[in-house]
C-alpha cells in the first residue's frame, strides 16, 4: 500500500507492506488531514520515523469486534498499554507506554490502511460527511480546552492564532457563550471566525487590551503569542497552552508569579464532544479546507500545507 | 529616623524624615527580616527607589483605629486602592493601583518607623516572640501554596530549593500530611527540614524520580529548578511557581502541552493561617535565623544575606 513517511528526516510517499497485526482493527482510510504536528515531525519533532498522520476517517475492514466491521469510524490517537492505572481508568492519553498514531511508535493515517485498537474507534454518525469527520481529532483537541479550563458565560476569552487550531478553538469557546476574541495576523482567516459572529483583531490591536481577559488560549505556537497571552490576562487569569512548540520558549516567570497566572497545557481531547458538535453542524469546518490531494502527491501536499495562508490540506488514498 | 534605602541603584542607610501621613497607622518597627526580594530589588528588580523591606513585626504608635494603638502587629504588604472590585472583595493583593511595602511605591520596613493602612495590620498573639512573628509574611507566602493548589494527603509533593522560602514551603506542605520531598544542594539547610521528618535529597538524586510527583513547588528561583520541576511532575501534575525570578527563563513549552502540566504562580498569602501556625509553634523558624544586625549596619547585613549558606538575616532598628 502507499504511505507518506518520514524516514531518516526524509519525507516521501512509498509502497509499504499493508498492516496485518491481528489483535487490532484494520481501517481503510477514506480521507486524512495534514496537521501542523505533521509538519513539525517532518522537521524532526518527536524523532519519529514511519508513516505520519493522525487525523482520519475510514472504514473498518477487520476487527475482533464484529459491530465495528464495515463501520465508518474516526479513532482516538493514543493507544495505551491497557494495564496501567490511567488506562484502566479509561484515559490512555497519558499512559507512559502509549503509542500515538503517526507520532510515537505507531504508523499513522496518511496511508491506505492503518491499525488501531478497536477500543480507540468510534463510529461516525451518518449525517457527518467524510470531509467533516476528518476534523474530529483537531476539533476534539479544541474541545480539550474545556476539559482543562472551566469557562463561564461571563468570562472574557481571547484565542491567539488564526490557524486551523485557533479557528477551531475560537469556535468551540464561542459556543460556551463567553465573549470571545480571536487574535490573528491574516484577515482572510479572521474572516472565517467573523462569519461565526466572533470578534477578531490583529495582535497589535489586541495588545491594547492588557489584563482584560479571564482566559487566554495560545494556539499560535510562537513565542510572541505566549508573551501576548501573558499581557492580555488579568491577575489570576488562566492561560491554556494549546500548541506544541518546538524547542524552548523564553518566558517571564516573575510575571506568572506576581500576577499569579495559571498556565495549563492541553493536548488531545475526547472525541465524543467533537463528533456531537459535527453532527449538529455547530462548527464551520468547510471554510477550513484549503485543498485536497491524492495520497500519491503527499509530499507536494505537505509543501502546500506549509505555505503561508493555507489552512487544512486533505489527503485521499 | 534611620532607613535602609535603595536610591539610584545605590544601597545605603541614611537619616530620612519620619512618616507623618495621617490616614494610615504609624508602626514602630521592632524587627525586620531580609528577603531575597530585597536582594533582587537592590539589584534593580521592580525599579524600586526608597526604603526596602517588607517583613516586620512592630508596635502601632498612631492609628485612627484605637483598638490597634500600642498593639504588637504584623502587616499585609499590599495596600489597595480600596475602591476597585478586588479591594471591595477584601483582597487587595492584585489591585492594579496597589502599593506594596518596600517593593512598589511605598517605603518599607527596614526603618525605625513605617506606615500602612490600619486594615493591613493584624495583632500578634502574645505567645509568639518577635523573632518568630517577623516570619509571618514569608510563612504566609508559603501558606499561599495551599490557596493555589489543593494538596491531598495522598499526594506526592516535591519542593525545589532549600533556601528560606523552600524550607518554609516544605514545612507547610508536610503539615498537610502529603509525602513531602525537599530538593536542595546544601546539606546543612536540608538538615533543618530533615529534623522535621521531611525527606531530603540533592537535585541529582531527585532527577532519578521523573514523573513521580503530583505537585512540585519551585522555590529555588533558578532556571534549572524550573526544568527539574517539569521532570519530576507526573502527566497532568501541578507546578507551583513560588519565587520571583529576575529576567526571563527558557522553558520547554511542548513538555507543558504534551504532559498537560498546570503551572500556577503564587506570590503573597493571607497572614492569618501563618499566624495560627506560629502560635501553635508548628513551624521551625528558629533554625532559619542566621544572624541579627542593627539597622545602622543594614548594608553589611544585606551583604551577609547575599552570602551562600546564610539563611534569614534580621535587622533591629
Amino acid at each position: 500500500m502507499l504511505a507518506l513517511r518520514v524516514e531518516k528526516k526524509q519525507l516521501r510517499v512509498r509502497e509499504v507492506e499493508q498492516p496485518h497485526q491481528t489483535d487490532e482493527a484494520l481501517v481503510r482510510v477514506l480521507l486524512s488531514g495534514i496537521c501542523n504536528t505533521d509538519l513539525e515531525i517532518a522537521r524532526g519533532y518527536a524523532g519519529f520515523n514511519g508513516t505520519i498522520g493522525h487525523e482520519f476517517v475510514g472504514v473498518v475492514e477487520e476487527s475482533d469486534n464484529k459491530k465495528l466491521r464495515d463501520q465508518r469510524v474516526v479513532g482516538e490517537i493514543n493507544a495505551g498499554c491497557g494495564r496501567c492505572e490511567l488506562c484502566r481508568a479509561g484515559d490512555p492519553r497519558h499512559c507512559a507506554a502509549r503509542t500515538v498514531l503517526g507520532i510515537v511508535g505507531r504508523d499513522g493515517a496518511h496511508a491506505e490502511f492503518l491499525q488501531l485498537p478497536a477500543v480507540n474507534l468510534i463510529p461516525v454518525p451518518k449525517n457527518i460527511p467524510d470531509k467533516h469527520a476528518v476534523f474530529t481529532e483537531p476539533l476534539a483537541a479544541a474541545c480539550g480546552i474545556l476539559e482543562r479550563a472551566s469557562i463561564a458565560k461571563t468570562d472574557r476569552v481571547a484565542v491567539i492564532g488564526d490557524g486551523k487550531l485557533g479557528l477551531l478553538c475560537a469556535q468551540v469557546v464561542a459556543l460556551t457563550g463567553a465573549a470571545t476574541l480571536l487574535v490573528g495576523k491574516h484577515p482572510e482567516k479572521l474572516r472565517i471566525a467573523a462569519h461565526r459572529g466572533i470578534e477578531t483583531v490583529s495582535p497589535n490591536e489586541a495588545a491594547k487590551r492588557q489584563k482584560q481577559f479571564d482566559v487566554v488560549v495560545e494556539a499560535s505556537g510562537a513565542a510572541p503569542g505566549f508573551q501576548l497571552a501573558l499581557d492580555l490576562l488579568r491577575p489570576k487569569g488562566k492561560l491554556v497552552l494549546k500548541s506544541t512548540f518546538q524547542g524552548s520558549t523564553e518566558i517571564d516567570a516573575a510575571r506568572i508569579v506576581v500576577d499569579e497566572i495559571s498556565i495549563v497545557g492541553s493536548r488531545c481531547g475526547r472525541f465524543q464532544p467533537a463528533l456531537d458538535l459535527l453532527a449538529k453542524n455547530a462548527i464551520d469546518v468547510d471554510s477550513l479546507i484549503s485543498e485536497e490531494y491524492s495520497l500519491s502527491n503527499g509530499v507536494k501536499a505537505m509543501d502546500r500545507a506549509r505555505t503561508a495562508g493555507v489552512l487544512k490540506v486533505l489527503l485521499r488514498p
